[in-house]
């Protein structure tokens, strides 16, 4: 099969690392790598799988005659016309997965950097003082975390040696979860009443949007601290500096912000028990390689379905 | 039984609330907080147990008639004379692994704020800078920690849901332990060859006094990073201060230094890759919980015998 690789550039690495790791995979497939606008037209127009971020490809989806499969590398692709894939026949899978292991690390690091307040040490370090000061652990408290997909599921998996409760917040909570406890938004206050550290994982929907407003802070216990590394817009932001300037909660350590980027004059970046990096949480040396491994997976069973002249192959990640 | 409390403050919390939950878990036997040096003389006169730092039971041993125990309240138990306890038939016992929750919450912590660079999170925001910029993980990554005492033991299980292969360097490597593999001092070298991480949780003993000098970090890779909340001297800070100036490797993050406290004009106050804590890692809002709930549990033990008469009980933590 021809694979063809459109323009990307993600976590600062160029495509060119994707193709190796795909030419690795695949040594018995074609892997060509389009680098300009033009490139990405011709080769699509002859490509059997196509991956990317896919503006290229839903552009040139009508002249895509062998076309099967579009691979995001993106762990979503509402950013794309999902029925016009439908209509030309074409599958369409995600990333969905890939940031899990890098993003529960990231969550687990921010809860103790809150309780053992990381900052006040680099606080001293920078004049030079030492002195001890109290800190918090996570041992015996409860850590609750909205949203139990794989990202979700992963922290609560790494919390498990920890020997804390953990509650999980999810949109089916008939289907249960690793969590010691699982409920529906419906209990979402009962839950922020006893939850001392709280992790927000799950989508960006109508229900999830401004979640955590000045209702929730005011539910969450004055010592709660809060990590999202889900979409800014799940935190109302002017409410949570209220919480945060009047000690309602005692911290956030945020990777995404509504609105985002943060404006330089915003106060959310000058209050210290705030922390905040730059929405990359998800960034992984390994991205490529973890997206690479996907759609290999995904090329052989299409290969193989086709040598068996069966049906269609069941593929990791589809989304169309 | 009659239990004295001496004069101590630990980690900011006042001996009274230790008093307080001793009396909690012994309403049965009486305890008395000492609260000056003439109180802690006549008080231990007439004690069957003491609890505290050491210094005062330690003066006034020849005078404490009835003592039967000396409950330490710190892990270690080296600043007393062991040899006059176990003369005056007393016995002591210390509150090792108290610290294991909190002090495995660091290291993983400390892992996670090197690997995910959160103090370049702090200096972005500090210039309220939005910029993404490359992480590391510790996934699929080797983490060894030298030391497989309470805490060493409480860090690789922690580890065990990060996806990491862990090693463990003990004194007595037969005793095997939680880590996927572990050696004795001998195979130090050959172990830090693949090690990406290392966590330092032994004692300070000969063996293990200058154990990660120039040599040690020259066998590490260079993308390597060191934590150590076991002493100081372990680590030889002048090979440290070497290695962190030419990149021999990525990062370090201490809660213990030599000398400690560090002097204001240490170079390794201003390395931006030396995350220094002021030694306390071992603080814990519970410290006083902990180390009550050992000695409740050892006065009943003591009671139970007693009532039995019986030969001497089976104490927890017993040094002598």
């Amino acid at each position: 099969m021809r694979i063809v690789v459109t323009r990307q550039k993600i976590h600062g690495h160029p495509a060119s690392e994707y193709v190796d790791l795909l030419r690795e995979r695949l040594p018995d497939h074609e892997v060509v790598l389009a680098d300009t606008p033009q490139e990405e037209r011709e080769q699509i127009r002859t490509a059997d799988v196509v991956t990317g971020e896919g503006a290229a490809v839903e552009e040139h989806l009508d002249e895509a005659a062998s076309l099967r499969l579009f691979a995001g590398v993106y762990a979503g692709v509402g950013h794309l016309d999902l029925d016009a894939f439908e209509e030309a026949g074409v599958a369409v899978t995600n990333a969905s997965g890939v940031h899990a292991p890098n993003i529960s690390e990231y969550v687990i690091g921010a809860l103790v950097s809150l309780a053992r307040d990381f900052r006040r040490a680099t606080r001293q370090q920078d004049r030079r003082e030492w002195r001890a000061y109290p800190t918090h652990e996570l041992y015996d408290s409860t850590v609750t975390v909205v949203g139990l997909g794989a990202i979700g599921t992963a922290v609560v998996e790494r919390l498990e040696p920890f020997g804390v409760e953990t509650l999980g917040v999810r949109y089916t909570p008939e289907k249960g979860g690793p969590a010691d406890e699982v409920v529906g938004f419906d209990d979402l206050h009962e839950v922020l009443a006893r939850t001392d550290h709280l992790a927000l994982a799950c989508p960006l929907t109508d229900t999830t949007e401004g979640l955590i407003d000045r209702e929730a802070l005011r539910t969450l216990p004055p010592h709660a601290t809060l990590v999202n590394i889900a979409r800014g817009p799940v935190v109302d932001t002017d409410d949570l500096v209220y919480a945060l300037r009047w000690n309602q909660i005692r911290g956030a350590f945020l990777d995404v912000t509504d609105p985002e980027p943060l404006p330089e004059d915003h106060p959310l970046w000058g209050l210290d028990d705030a922390r905040i990096t730059p929405h990359n949480a998800g960034h992984t040396p390994r991205y490529f390689e973890r997206v690479a491994d996907i759609l290999a997976g995904n090329v052989e069973r299409i290969a193989d379905v086709e040598a068996a002249d069966g049906d269609g192959p069941e593929l990791e990640n589809r989304v169309v």
